[in-house]
């Protein structure tokens, strides 16, 4: 008996429950990669503006109504995640474990543990 | 027998893996959720970066090298933001599922539909 | 005779100069707003990269060649900025009185000081 | 008789005035460069937002209601931009026209003239 991949399950499902929202409501015209990364962009930018001024201690203690606010703001950028990678065609699952196993590859634990300064030069990739 | 929701096993399983992968690093000390939002709107950037120059149709026309580059970035975002979701302690399936809800609540098939100034409002959720 | 304000003179200037730049290059074309709002942002994400993982303190502590990169950063938005006003037919000196204006006005002093419930809610805006 | 340039003196007034109004209303506290880039990157995402499912055609021809709205936006990352400046303790003027230089060489008007490829690497910068 054929075992399906969870991660394609769940991923490919969402993908495909997006498109059928679009297709809709006659957004796929409005839904070029181009467009749909400028949103991803602009709610990635809403998600950090409740951040801003807080301190790193802060933003780790958000109370229940902050977590839920902030939450959604997160789901926001992950739909549009989603839909972006169905208007690519690709397959986000399959990317996913490729870019995890590069970095891995990248950062090596006996390596990176301990240094702030590879640390730091994760920050430029 | 109590079926696992495939949704949850795909995403707390990345959530754990990526959690282990911090800690084998020594990076959990790093990863705020306010530098997590950081890190995640600076790989949106990134991923934007490759659509900014391009019209809306060469951005749905790119060759196999630039979906492969560009797919990495989307599953930058990705991996930052299942990070993030784990790091505030939210259950990510659960509020996706909840804004999808809202989503189509707010946004009726038969009064959206062929209605571009609709879809103009949507931009300023 | 009547006296020149400063501000347009500084940044009417640079708008044309930059303007120019692009002529030159052929480069119009590709300054839409839109496209350029993206530019504007890309670079706002490479510039945020540099402190993504610094503390606030530690990025008030940048050495003198680290000020130097970053700073370059700022001027690349700084750039932009002034380009897409130069595209967009605004005047931004005008524009950033009038907001520098509102913003006393919602900010009253003796309201604000020490209050930072006012700037979290500052943070909304 | 000395002249005063004056875009030293249009951007390094503006600088005093921004670092009054955050000392009169006790906000120096938050200004740490990390959440001034920050809270400049989420106004960018702001401005953008605007312009996310126009064509470039369209954000072209915002009216003049719109090019207000737009315009205030474009306002908040310049206030941003010089209020980071001021922090960093740079010279933002003077870092404006290194980087032009630097763009003047790198994109020289022979070789980069009618040359999409060549615009599209101004891309990856």
């Amino acid at each position: 008996m054929p075992q399906i991949k969870e991660s394609e399950t769940y991923l490919q499902d969402l993908q495909s429950r997006l498109r059928q929202f679009a297709i809709d409501r006659d957004w796929e015209q409005f839904h070029a990669p181009k467009n749909l990364a400028m949103a991803l962009a602009v709610e990635a930018g809403e998600l950090m503006e409740h951040y801003q001024w807080l301190s790193e201690e802060q933003s780790e203690n958000l109370d229940q109504q902050q977590l839920q606010t902030v939450g959604f703001e997160v789901a926001d950028v992950f739909l549009f995640t989603v839909r972006l990678a169905d208007r690519m065609g690709i397959d986000l699952a399959d990317l996913v474990e490729k870019k995890i196993k590069i970095n891995e590859e990248k950062y090596p634990v006996d390596k990176v543990r301990g240094s702030a300064k590879k640390y730091t030069e994760y920050a430029s990739d």
